[in-house]
């Protein structure tokens, strides 16, 4: 793609109205654009980043057997007076609005209820479970304060996956799945060095829940690492029996600040019982579901790679969340021989497989070189005059800032290795 | 995949609280869940199909040269104050709620307002233009009465591409390559044959817009259709003046009830004037950009082929958009020798690239049969002992309903030719 012909502009500012590293260097990348505080839109870049966030979560999900639905965000009240937590006073991100008949509805914050609810019509019987359905949707939350960029907003796309079972049993087994799942997401979206299986409350369902935290100095939690065990435990429940029961020393443990980038929960019979949802066992017995949920916010994920990873340059995608795998910088303009050399070069890539993005804009060498820095594609091409005469192409680690001089075929077997 | 593993199940009854045939057959088949009046969710099935549908429109929208954001669905009064919309007498669909500060925000019904807005960031010079941005997006809109199942709802995904433009020659072109990309959307999504490009009334912006109109006999529109010519007059413009200009005549035309599955304007500055979008021309003359705005809702497309083409037994996927391209329909049970050589043929179908659903259930063969009318998939294959002691493959086309018996590689080149 022709960078001339992205609608999207670098901005050499910081947006003044934005704290969080994250929402700067997002913003001035081109990436989203603020349309008021906490609410982002995604531009092509940063549609690009979230999309490929989205299929690493979706493979991922895939492959512990989840089916993908895609549930309303215009809620029922019914299924979530049932819980209690239609009631602002027990849920208190609500936004509500009103239909033309003056009845309410909810916006999603979650939906264990509706999905809840609709197994209704589709779990009866033992032979049905068990079962795991997952949706990437959008989440409204009418927070007190949105901040931290794309951290904590009041509207943000959230991947959540319910399982379905027939015993504790199960559960356990299916969690323990979940749970090597969302390491794999963790690590193929460049955060997994950083974060940890954290013990957190379980609510009034279960013991613990564990929430997956990426260790981060802008984060608002406070988690105790042990880097050995690779786990956490969450100020919320860092006390000497939790310590006892997990074989943790609290002289081995390292405080950090983190952001929470997901978080499984066992459930139990909370929902189902309150629903009603039953089904019927191999005695013709009837007993309520067992249910997991297991969530993780694509855009929080995106927003947490930038406040980590980035420098002071600016961003530094991991590779398979890069919005393209290369950005070839012409140094050259329109007609000219550098220009076209980096177009052929381009097609060569291309039909290699890979996303390029080419700088061909009326710009000089300086203002191309700091933008491609800041926005972050993991392998940066330069092509001009000299490296023609040379006849080498520079390449530049974004993350590393290695740089080398390559033949074509080096290049190709470069990103071959990758 | 194993139709036993699939956690939705058809219904042998319709619905009590549907009248609308779409809403009776895709409930029934299991491809969308009721979850209030106007509100939908969609279950695994039906996600299939509308994914094919989106993919489809996106591949018809980068042909032209769009290029996707995703804006957010809780929506700034800032924008729709300067053109008037936020005005309920104005825009009488709002969905409107109160963020804990006590200001009001609204859910997206359209995009216009956001979109210009944005722009503002990105559009300075003619140098910036022309642009084409699109999404698909999920639109809130409280109307009176829901009604029609997938047609009429009141949260519904939405494509809307927005153009910008230096003169309204550059916009008149792009909206001809629109009309095209419209026309290869319907035809690629089996509405082509029903759906005429309709002259409609241009609102305040231009003489005409076009909708594109479906032939349905439950269409809530009134067209007047002209076949040789492939277009059509909505009632509202119907009458001699325009009739003559488009040199139409009244005995050539034929009135039809449709459903609107599109609709395409040329906005001019209506927008961008009352925002203050403008660009920087060659004289370096401040002038306001030239807008057009293109409209398709996937899920009511979605409807619209279950309303048009579906027959008494069932729903019929065109072939695009159907949620797998086989359906094979097994006649024995776990270890039969019918399941073994089924399971070997749909490995042998999905090698070649097709996507294969085998009804693996333990039901009787009328009831599977009957199943795989209901849910339209275009190609039914049975494996049965008879079928094997015959050393052939049943396959039914399910459109005409042709019945073959024919080799394996028969039935690949059977798709192939597809």
């Amino acid at each position: 793609m022709l960078q001339s012909k992205l609608f999207t502009k670098t901005r050499r500012e910081d947006p003044k109205d934005e704290v969080a590293k994250n929402a700067k260097l997002l913003i001035r990348g081109g990436f989203i654009n603020k349309e008021m505080a906490g609410v982002y839109s995604f531009l092509p870049l940063g549609l690009r980043v979230l999309n490929k966030i989205n299929g690493i979560i979706r493979e991922e999900m895939n492959s512990i057997g989840g089916q993908e639905v895609f549930l309303s965000a215009l809620q029922n009240p019914e299924p979530w007076k049932k819980t209690g937590r239609w009631n602002e006073d027990v849920l208190d991100v609500w936004f509500k609005t009103i239909m033309k008949d003056g009845s309410e509805v909810g916006l999603g914050t979650t939906h264990e209820e509706p999905l809840t609810n609709l197994m209704l019509n589709h779990i009866s019987s033992y032979k049905d479970l068990p079962l795991a359905v997952f949706q990437f949707q959008t989440k409204f939350r009418n927070e007190e304060r949105a901040k931290s960029g794309l951290m904590r907003t009041r509207e943000f796309l959230m991947k959540d996956l319910y399982s379905f079972h027939t015993s504790q049993e199960d559960l356990d087994s299916f969690y323990e799945r979940a749970q090597v799942a969302y390491e794999n997401i963790y690590r193929r979206t460049g955060l997994g060095d950083l974060t940890f299986a954290t013990f957190a409350s379980g609510g009034t369902f279960s013991k613990y829940s564990h929430e997956y935290q990426t260790v981060c100095e802008s984060g608002e939690d406070t988690i105790y690492v042990s880097k050995e065990n690779k786990i956490a435990v969450n100020l919320e429940v860092y006390n000497d029996e939790v310590l006892a029961e997990l074989n943790l020393k609290k002289e081995d443990l390292k405080e950090k600040k983190a952001v929470e980038v997901g978080n499984i929960f066992k459930l139990g019979t909370k929902y189902s019982a309150a629903i009603g949802l039953e089904y019927t066992d191999e005695a013709g017995e009837k007993k309520p579901v067992i249910m997991g949920c297991y969530g993780i916010g694509p855009s929080r994920v995106m927003g947490t790679i930038v406040e980590t990873l980035a420098d002071d340059k600016g961003i530094v995608w991991p590779k398979e969340v890069a919005p393209f795998d290369a950005h070839l910088v012409v140094i050259g303009g329109e007609g000219s021989e550098a220009m076209t050399a980096a177009v052929k070069l381009a097609e060569t890539l291309e039909a290699a497989g890979l996303e390029v993005l080419i700088d061909d804009r009326d710009k000089g060498a300086g203002e191309k070189f700091s933008d491609a820095d800041l926005l972050g594609i993991p392998t940066r091409i330069v092509i001009s005059p000299k490296t023609l005469e040379e006849g080498k192409i520079e390449v530049k680690d974004r993350a590393t800032g290695e740089v080398k001089k390559l033949s074509e075929s080096e290049l190709l077997s470069l990103f071959q290795k990758v």
